[in-house]
């Protein structure tokens, strides 16, 4: 029987608390070690809930336990690439939260650094391990909708960030936030990279995020390098409930991918039927959480390339770069503007 | 070119309109010549918005006319036998709503006066006509869903009937105005006749029934001569909207027949997903009326037997009487009892 | 009681057809009295089977009867302008199927002659009298879903139409041809002008639409004077069925439109759940059809302003222009730019 | 802080390594100890997969343990009374999973053990922990859809057991297999005891299920103390996927409960909209078990009565017994016959 991976997790918030229940109760073949958090409580209680027999203040602290052998990161964004550069250092293989980086440099730094290492660096664009999306990969790949001519993205926030959190040095702006998952799953799902974006942006609902260099709703056209064409549309006002979906329009048939209802219940009064909408994107992709996780388990335990590599999100960033600058400049941005700046 | 079928309708009210619609827009073989009702009003009305040229009160002058070849009968239910008896014997070809009549001995007069006079006599079981029970049909004839083992019917109303409508004398009582047409399907869809039906019933939303000798909703089991299963719900308080619906459920599938929405509209608000439904049967089952009259003009012009006869007319009534006299004696009925009694 | 009005019909194909039948059977306000087409078989079978007394191979001989009031114009899109031109000259109302004209100079010269000759000019846009878009327009002007900051639509045809119609100088190309109507129904429903367009397009599925200077996918990227953003996608290969959709997304709720199954029959064989699609647009807005008709008829009976001016027209085809213009050039394109030209 | 409830399990069958997941990782107040079975690999697997201690061939030697304070049962349905009456002979507070017991006599003598024994009895009808039934219970009991007047259960298997487990003296047969969820739904969600059942089956799919006394295909209608009707249908032949739904139709409302698709992925391809099916009970109550499992262990904790009561579980097989005669007599059987006999 092959020892399990002992691992630990940097980062005790909301994701943190995910990964860690997935680590402890979900994946078999790891064994979860330690937790580490700026704020104790936050890694004492994750220590406590899931099991793991450590927690520190500092990851520099979890890094430096040479029976660790890998760690997923789910610390602040910007904090990414210093992270992932220091448990390559260490050793460690490394999962990521998305998005990789907010630069250009953060990110191909980081991806150095794991190669370098020689350790495994995977990222958390988790939806590529939900069913639906998988299910629509296969029938792509498997030629049922022929040729993908257009694809076009949903993915809406129910209500507003907070202002800190939605500047855009932290949070890189709404398109960099939300739109990143789709633009990540525009490459997946096509096997064709994304040659010129080009952004329209609005801030209608909420006008404080003006106030941080944010807007609240976004539609970004892809163009492809294969010749189709796409859309990503990102909202912080989908008031009614989180809603992500996928739509691929292809040469002999098309495929949509959507949930809008949570609890399988209609409640019919005098000329109505009505049902509940999906909470957030936790209640949405519970099964890709743990998924993602026993994938990434499964990676070092066969020794397998990363099914969502370090170049995956550096691509994805790059997307959202130009899709960004397309915004600020109103006009249409190649991406080769972006990978080629001197 | 052959010769436009001349046609006559007696009675003006609510489906009579509906008809008249058919016989002066939808069907071109026939030419919409006159029309009766004992209200000159509503005669007079139907008569100038779709272009009879006569109007009568009284039924029999409309049948002494001998340029008319066939009527539509839409005049109260108790009516309808004694209506087609004189249609019959004036040599006119005879579409009758439904019921056929709320009596055995009533229906076979009916029956026998259209075979004595060589006749066709067809009856409005409109569903029958339903693209969606057309649909359902070929299904099941095509060998699709296997063998037929069980099947569900729903007939809803979204409100309760006038109550001296709903008197048992006038429309038959709930189980016979509603749950007809599903015995009527339930005989065709399977191709099998019902052989024993078990009724029980509540009257809890208007009690006011009670004083006229009805109930508001209604459990019919049924069981077919092919060992089939089947049930029929009825309801006067789906007062979310009109809601009829069937399942079918073989060896090798299932079929699933509704319509819940009726404009293609949701909207969207704070944890809820919200739609119209569907007011009621003439909403949902408009074309079915104009395909029921063109399908009754063309067995005329083609010398056909009628899509749906006299005898499924009876047929129907049959279930429906043996299901009435369950709920009242709380046994099960063999329809035996309703066909063989002296 | 008012005289009815005397109605001729000018193009007897396809949609000349649809037409013919709300002026014969629908609005009762009218008298369908002649219809004209170069094609004296189509134009004669179109006045047999709904009741016009005349028909004619010159629509100019339609023009010159005197009791003739008003005309639908259903002839091929590059010849609306001069028979709107004809028609206003001889003093007739006008109704006109979309598009008003493919040129600016064509629409300008259409409507000053329908001002000049000061009669009604009313445009077929007819998704503004669909069930599902009036109710949404009823939604967002009652504020139910609070301000309005993003658009989405989609307009996809199940096939490829014929090369010759597709050619530009023709039809105006896909985005003119199929996305017009949403262009006309994002001023309607927003109340507010479209300012800036970015156009990206695919010809993936139909190689040969390339030689006549088409393509089969766009996505068209909407940007309003008051804000807001949206985008219109296009297709010719919705080879599942007819799809026609709108979201509107607000700051307190969304509004959904669309309509994916025309018979309400679902088949559920082993793992599946299948129902059937919506074949075309004509099934798709047949009520829109008949409404839009009714309400031209009623705006000269009651000497209303038309629902659909000549200049809603007109300003469809200059989003359509910017639209196509930004495709070709590969740059947003500002409205100004087409209507600012000397 | 509370010591943990140390509990063991008795039964590692599939629904025994569902139970065990939930002790080990949803519920920590609780310790998963210990697990019998009688086939020793299956106990093992269990316990080394779980995190159990311990694991034993017979259920005996699991009640011996002192230090274990509760036991969840998911042994064969026809050992489930011998087992409860040990579990409370040893003092254990008692999951089972249901039915209690396939006789009256069985169901009365476990619920007098555990009284005697002063332990709490719980029954596993999840079902009444499925977020949609707990939701529809909420709105009727908030009087949201008025005067409860219809009921009506679907409970469907997409497959025929085992004819070993068919045998009626095993299962019970389909009635007392399937619709006992739901007889347990119509009396938690009314508050209402049924007072007569009637039934009629089918046996037209798997004609070897009459070899074994069984039947495919059931309908049973319901009659309420309170005066409401109700039909439950059950059926080995859901081919295209575990169907299980509920409608509730009151006097101000109604309310639908159901789930027909598992991934929300569409497949469009021509002329048709297709998705997938629920697969089976645990992927549709994945939620309901965990809940189901908490609930015991805090009623344990907090000392609260059971949420599901030996009573509760005596009542709904008291059902199954009555509609079982019913099927056999084709008559109406008040339930007072089974509970009356001496």
């Amino acid at each position: 029987m092959t020892e399990k991976i002992r691992i630990g997790l940097i980062g005790a918030g909301r994701m943190g608390a995910t990964f860690a229940h997935h680590l402890a109760f979900t994946v078999t073949e790891c064994d979860f070690a330690a937790v580490a958090d700026p704020n104790p409580d936050a890694a004492g209680q994750v220590a406590a809930r899931y099991g793991a027999s450590a927690h520190y203040a500092d990851y520099r602290a979890l890094l430096d336990r040479a029976d660790i052998q890998a760690v997923v990161i789910a610390s602040p964004t910007h904090t990414h690439s210093e992270v992932i550069q220091a448990a390559a250092a260490a050793g460690k293989h490394i999962f990521s939260e998305k998005p990789l980086a907010l630069t250009l440099a953060a990110c191909d730094t980081a991806i150095a650094a794991a190669e370098r290492a020689n350790v495994k660096l995977q990222l958390g664009f988790m939806r590529r391990f939900d069913s639906a999306y998988v299910a629509a990969k296969q029938q792509i790949d498997s030629g049922e909708i022929g040729t993908v001519a257009m694809l076009k993205f949903v993915g809406r926030d129910p209500s507003r960030p907070a202002l800190e959190f939605a500047r855009r040095a932290n949070s890189g702006g709404l398109i960099m936030d939300l739109a990143i998952h789709d633009f990540d799953l525009a490459r997946w799902l096509t096997g064709s990279e994304v040659e010129r974006v080009y952004s329209e942006g609005a801030c209608l609902v909420f006008p404080e995020l003006k106030e941080v260099g944010d807007i609240d709703n976004a539609v970004v056209t892809l163009k492809f390098a294969n010749g189709a064409v796409g859309s990503v549309d990102a909202s912080r006002n989908a008031v009614y409930g989180y809603d992500v979906r996928a739509e691929i329009i292809g040469s002999k048939g098309s495929l949509m991918i959507g949930k809008f209802q949570q609890t399988p219940l209609w409640v019919m009064t005098p000329n109505r039927v009505a049902h509940d909408t999906v909470p957030f994107f936790m209640e949405r992709f519970a099964d890709a959480y743990a998924a993602e996780i026993r994938d990434f388990i499964r990676c070092i335990v066969e020794d397998k390339p990363p099914s969502v590599s370090g170049l995956d999100g550096r691509a994805a960033t790059v997307i959202g770069l130009a899709a960004t600058r397309s915004l600020d400049e109103s006009r249409p941005v190649a991406l080769s503007e972006i990978t080629s700046k001197p």
